[in-house]
């Protein structure tokens, strides 16, 4: 159940229904996020909602039968969208790209990906500084001072940054020069950082688990919006599978199921998902068909000479391609 | 080692390259098709490939390194297009939809079905008649008596007859009613039933197994091929995994993937892929956008009446504007 | 639910209980056996299960609510044991060890083989004179004249056989010279064979699917005996996964769970379902600890030069080895 | 290439043996541990490895291709034994049961557990105290407060503790009361927890992911070796699959597989692993017999009140007996 709270309203309001509550015999959650105050009761007992719907302070209340709650479309109908300022929002009603390396390399490097993106009117970057890596031998990543860098000249020309955020104690020293964290794929269920990240003020895009389910995925942004942060987008980046042909299966069923389910905007990213260069632009053409409020993949000067993932990361000239065939896609779509 | 024959080739000839091939320690199969006559050529060692090429017979010769041969793009680059009669053909440059119910049921629901598809131009009817059930005791189809009246129904109006062929001794009751043999997924390493479709003059759409690889599905084309039949579709159905949240998952990497290695045609069951109603018709969108040559998908008058699988058919409402949505996408898909 | 038969009860008798169940509105299917006579009953209407159980003829009356009913071992408590003849049983209370090479290649080996397993005092011997290939340029077996030679040899020295059957058509010519039938992971979901093996009076030995579920291999079990044949073992033979570091996942889980719900001998096969010689002991024996019925395991004279599967294939060393030991691991589990 | 270092090198030799290597073109990382002083020199050069062995200060140089390297089998073959004190060893040549609750619920649980752990001779005591959960709005374990009861009865006792952390941050508060830190599947590839655990001074039990693969759990320990220690155990829990009839797929081949690979002490979960009660025995002793070095697994004095996971949760009287069957398996084992 889910107690939306009058704005602004009193504690000794809050407490009466916070007592009501306790009395019908549920547990009840206090989550403050940007744009509300809430209630999240759990219990099993059966009883007429009214007897708290009418309680003075209390604006709206919802029986959400799922594990998730807030981020759940029966409860809220109206599609979450998330300004990243300056004019840049994600969400259903625009169509989102996000292109950029896997990894940030040097000043030079940000420059021409930079100019590339602002070519094509693209407004949000992507470029790892802290990689998660199987091997502990392997580049880890230019760290803090390459994301001060990378957030320099982003600011300069207006372009908006995601990058990835591996622990509790990177937040801090990121947050100024973040525009969207990135939740990696392992750490999909590392849920001190989901509570942390509910307690940051960034927009959060969280990648479904190596093997995640829907469920756990949607329990993981759960997680975030509880500790008190709406702004969560939820990223299909392919599932692992028997199959080796390709490096992931790219799961689009997960779109439009994803879609029905919460009111959270819906990204996919297909150079993960499927892990080889001349198939990127297919599959990200189908999840935009498949529903999909945005796309986000590799895109470099060199992808041959790339620091990681240079196999599944797009030229500049298939990515300006690709742009202009997923803005007729999105069209198309919407025409529908 | 592909090697193809001079049409007409003199036994004597044929002969003669058989033994060369011999000599240099290959293994040859004599592959007859409807469409031309070939040797593949088995073996590990290296050799000029000229000695043989420049033999009086040969048309033509290729070295394959796959384990699959005469399926092979590396050898034919010119995409397969399979003619079924009365100007239909399923294959690169044209967009095929095959619709209708998941079982035939009656006269009158073929009629309707039949109906449906004339108003919206559609020229090829699914619909099963010997159905593999999981348990013993569930509805396993009507029979041949189904598909002689399925078959009259659809002559009368033109309509091509796609239907599922479980076992070998049933292909010889079933081709004359029958203008495609499908193999289902449980079928799909049913290696006596791929050899006997081989040799059945008939065109064949072979579904991926229920967990079967990219490999696999190629493998399995390439023994109704060697057998004879060069006529195949392969057909991307959606693959077991551990999500709950749908009933299969529809690989779409394995789309680009497949025209890529393969001449054959694609076709996806986006019906079967995701087994939801609700979401098929996106995912049928994302095939088309992947770069299938055509969906096969299930509609009926009353879903929620229809023997089997009425949770992920579409209602001719649906399943109409579906059509319309298909068309649109791949006509953008062919301007790109 | 389930209604056992008098023995010899006469026709009209039957008849009667026949009409008083579908008065009910249940649909029955009538089962003969070798060991008995039964109605299958289904349908999902409440009713007093004594107005069936009282009527005469009526042995014994059991609901089962599993969607297989007759290998329930909610319905029949006792285990199945099936007799080979000559004092060769298989099931619970006594321990069944089949081997051999993958597929057999020449009167030598044979006798080479049944060398080994008689001083090892092994009565069953595996061996493929029909093999499933992915590739249809592979070897696929020494056919009838190899099954007709290992047979001869076999009977001289009082050694049963175990070889897959691949389709219908192959029972006929196969069936005077094999002990077992078994039937291989592809063809798990065959049901036509199933059917076919129903009403064939020889054991049969069915393999899980490749991605078969529990559910699925019982329900495939179902087929065989609700067509006739109650002499069914099931065997774990690994299943597929996404770990590359060898074949198959051996799923042990399966041999509890089996042994739990239906009264069938549980054997399994630790050289395909881990596929790596140097480890088929350790999970031979494990097998043994979870409770298996029985172990089947590729042996040869030369794992080295066989035609198929020597990269987990025992020579006979080994194989000695883990007869001993997997005995001393039964007689412990057996004492606790 | 791993080069182990004399015992007290001074620090201008060392120094010597960095330039050496660099020179060559290798990256070499530094790694002191517990138990000694090591450089791992990552290159593609090929060059006569006598050149570093003889370099003063150089006890021992080897080869290792694979991409873990420190705890690789093939570098080191003695088997790692890992001392927790008071004569409670883990690793090859012991057998370790590791037994108790899911979660630490109270003060008369911990010595209801403590109590059957010593009347059957077990020395190691698991039980969570922070609580991975799916749903933020579960129980997510008693914490500090918790743990630090836990320790005291234990040391009472004489019963060494294994938890679960989640977090850098709880590792320094955690230390004092733990005999060894769980790292969860979902944590399994959280590379910051595992560089901290390195740096930590206790012995770490690290679980395969989710749906991990072999060489990814051995790269997570080689991230904790290389980061300073050696004290690890590597921990089989059951892998993610397709199949419902049970919780996860125990993937038992991982066990002599990772025996091989590896120096270092493999334990088995089968409470995770099946996540049935009624089956946990019989995968226990199934494991013993793969080759596990010990075995973790849950019981609770009432299994059906436990806080969680009591559905795979044994009572003691199952634990006792458990207890000495797993005894009786394992001296089986070693008769062998």
């Amino acid at each position: 159940m889910i107690i939306q709270l009058q704005q602004g309203i009193p504690a000794e309001l809050k407490e009466n229904i916070l007592q009501q509550v306790k009395q019908i015999g549920y547990k009840a959650s206090e989550v403050k996020t940007q744009r509300g105050d809430y209630l999240v009761a759990i219990g099993k007992k059966d009883f007429d909602i009214r007897t708290i719907g009418q309680l003075p302070g209390v604006a709206d209340i919802h029986r959400v039968s799922e594990e998730y709650k807030l981020i759940s479309r029966k409860w809220r109908v109206e599609p979450t969208r998330i300004d990243l300022g300056d004019g840049v929002t994600v969400g259903e009603g625009s169509f989102s790209i996000m292109a950029g390396p896997c990894s940030i390399e040097s000043e030079q490097q940000i420059e021409l990906v930079v100019a590339h993106l602002k070519e094509n009117n693209v407004k949000i970057m992507r470029g790892g500084v802290f990689k998660p890596r199987s091997s502990p031998y392997a580049f880890r990543g230019m760290g803090i001072e390459g994301l001060q860098m990378f957030h320099r000249i982003c600011r300069e020309h207006g372009i908006k940054i995601i990058t990835e955020v591996m622990q509790v104690s990177q937040i801090e020293e990121m947050i100024d020069y973040v525009d969207v964290f990135q939740v990696g794929a392992r750490n999909s269920q590392n849920f001190n950082l989901l509570d942390a990240l509910g307690e940051a003020q960034k927009p959060v895009l969280l990648k479904r688990g190596i093997s995640g389910t829907i469920e756990e995925l949607l329990q993981a942004a759960e997680y975030i919006f509880s500790n008190g942060n709406e702004n969560i987008m939820l990223c299909e980046r392919g599932i692992r599978g028997y199959e080796n042909a390709y490096r992931n299966i790219l799961d689009l069923n997960a779109v439009p199921v994803l879609k029905a389910k919460t009111h959270l905007p819906v990204i996919v990213d297909p150079s993960h998902g499927i892990g080889l260069r001349d198939y990127v632009s297919e599959m990200a053409l189908a999840a935009v068909m498949a529903g999909a409020d945005g796309i986000i993949y590799e895109t470099h000067q060199k992808p041959e000479e790339a620091f990681s993932d240079g196999q599944q990361t797009l030229n500049f000239d298939e990515s300006a391609r690709l742009i202009r065939r997923m803005r007729q896609t999105y069209a198309l779509r919407e025409s529908f």
